[in-house]
């Protein structure tokens, strides 16, 4: 079987980022740039003012004595003329540095009456004045490729002067769960049925990562339906199936997709919850990635593999699930063969450490469990028994939109 | 002066949940539930095997023997007979437990030929069966009311038969940017004018906390344009005004507000960036937040304020902004007497440590430094010097979407 890192990489390896197209930069917050976005000014465009006060010529302020107001300059509206020795232009914060000045006296530091303004301290050249270029230049490279973008991004976008930004395309991920067993939220569900809760669960695991979930309807165990289910994926970028994955009676995932050409890859991993996991292509080279149909273990494997997926489709630096360190509130015994994710709650220890208790029980058919957890803490294969305090690798599930 | 905690308390304080809307489980992921959602069904909804395998009675394994197989129950497709003693039923991981069997044969520990079954281990009674009931019963609370859902709250909400989802509707914040000097992303700047990043930013940020930014078209430096942009604020849920929040020549917010019935709370809070900082209400009561016009004193003052108060309006716990620890990077001196804000990039130590090394250069104008920072370094009103290595407070900024 193959390992947790193994299965990643092969799941990623072939997949590309997905093409760009233009959105309005009010549309980009929390897409990925296609390219990077270069400063088209100057920021500051010009040396501006950095306080509310008088345009000087600092070595007029050595010592004691009157400049005279010459003008004045609020923001938008540069003062036109030239600051001559022992002259003063009015101004404020933003304002365009008039010519001949250096720098600026702030207005506590001011007395005026009149045209005359009377410096109270000495104003050193340079003083209070933001340069022309001193944030950035045009031509610098506001926003790297690849980076999905926030509030910030965006602002330096603007500040750079775009309207418009390139971004990847969102992935179009098409969400089938199989099952006789599956009703609909909110149906009648029959006896021996359950409520279908995958396909919304990973529609907004899909939403979480930045995708755009396409709910198919869920198929009955049958390999017809199945093969119907997946006719017509153009302008799928990913199918993701939920259940039947491995290869028991009644797990027809594998017999059903065969009928549309699968190109198996590998279908079980060396995990907990979650060993049979399925990946391939299907159709026109459209990558599938198999979830078992246990809501919990089809959590922990979209955690795993699907992030990352939509990561690479998105534009993303492709990277592994980010993992923080905590100590374990509880002891453990050793792991077997198969990497472990163990649901867990988080402390914040008084010296600011994080502690992570995993729940003593961790049957993977509590959905309840689940969503109370805060961390899944990783054991990796064959981990030696540990102590309470010991460090152990987690990933937090207390993150927006997971 | 009021300290930054004074000012959200009185921000916070006059601030009420927005009233419920519904919309269907597929669109509430990061929505807030307005009410808790009770489980409608138990789950499991009646004993189910764990595995594939077959419905035993656990005594009959307790010796070898041979067992009798007398049907199949798929998942989905009950079995309506009865399991008698020597007797088996072939099962499928979430089948129904026939009546009379107690529990579950693995089908590894099992040989079959024809209609017998060997039982190649002894099984105890119980074993491999999923409770009804065992992971949430019927009025369960599974999400609580102020609950901003993720995915694994939408997979519950799903799992407990929910179709529609009760949430607060999003807060609604008009954001009104002024000044002179002020012209739209993208468009041709005149001399001395700066391009518009604070309404895109913003508006951004408002996006982040699930609020819908309304974006109200720039105003020049004029009470009369201030007045007449901020008529007409029906269904909006809060003002957020940027620049000319003080009392300078060209500081007219207050001025163009109070023709709007401005009540005003406060202007100024000891916190750097970001001194003028406005609180009021104006027209029908609607809550105004007035931020400096410097977009890195903007998003700063938006990070600690904004965002609470959209928490507040979005119908989660009120909190202040989640703070961690980290280590410093390099030494600070004594801060003065207003609470400071420090850009900082993050380093993870070998021991698993965050260090926060503030930049040298703290120059509020610095847009550039602001989108590169990690994290801001809270420093308290007359902190003392801090040296490499000692213990600070951050506030993470890498975070999703901001």
């Amino acid at each position: 079987m193959l390992s947790v890192d193994e299965a990643r990489s092969r799941i990623l390896e072939r997949l590309r980022p997905l093409g760009a197209e233009i959105v309005p930069l009010t549309e980009a917050w929390g897409r990925v740039a296609a390219a990077p976005l270069p400063a088209r000014l100057d920021n500051p465009p010009a040396d501006l003012s950095a306080m509310d006060g008088y345009a000087v010529r600092g070595h007029d302020t050595a010592a004691p004595g009157r400049l005279r107001l010459v003008g004045t300059a609020p923001a938008g509206h540069p003062f036109d003329g030239f600051v001559g020795p022992g002259e003063c232009v009015r101004l404020y914060t933003g304002s365009v540095m008039p010519a001949g000045s250096d720098s600026v006296l702030i207005q506590e530091n001011a007395a005026r009456d009149g045209d005359e303004v009377t410096a109270c301290e000495s104003v050193a050249p340079g003083r209070h004045v933001r340069r022309r270029g001193q944030d950035f230049s045009v031509g610098d490279a506001l926003v790297p490729a690849g980076r999905r973008l926030g509030a910030r991004d965006v602002g330096i976008a603007a500040a750079g002067n775009h309207a418009w930004v390139a971004v990847h395309r969102r992935p179009r991920i098409a969400v089938l769960a199989t099952g006789d067993e599956l009703a609909l939220p909110g149906e009648a569900i029959p006896r021996g049925g359950v409520v279908n809760s995958n396909t919304p669960m990973l529609s907004a695991l899909i939403r979480a990562g930045g995708g755009v979930p396409v709910l198919l309807p869920p198929v009955p165990d049958d390999v017809s339906a199945i093969a119907g289910a997946v006719e017509g994926l153009d302008g799928i970028d990913m199918l993701l199936t939920l259940g039947g994955a491995s290869v028991g009676d009644y797990d027809l995932v594998q017999q059903g997709l065969a009928r549309r050409g699968l190109q198996l890859d590998f279908w079980k991993i060396a995990m907990r919850p979650g060993k049979p996991l399925m990946h391939g292509h299907v159709g026109a080279d459209v990558p599938v990635l198999g979830l078992p149909g246990n809501p919990v273990s089809a959590l922990v494997c979209a955690l795993l593999f699907l992030l990352p997926a939509l990561q690479r489709l998105s534009g993303e630096p492709e990277g592994d699930p980010e993992r923080e360190r905590a100590v374990l509130g509880s002891p453990l015994g050793a792991n077997d063969a198969r990497a472990d994710h163990l649901r867990a709650s988080l402390t914040r220890l008084p010296d600011g450490q994080l502690q992570a208790t995993p729940f003593p029980r961790q049957d993977s058919g509590m959905l309840r469990r689940l969503a109370d957890s805060e961390a899944l803490v990783l054991r990796a294969p064959h981990a030696p028994a540990a102590a309470r305090g010991e460090p152990v690798e987690i990933l937090r599930l207390d993150r927006y939109g997971i």
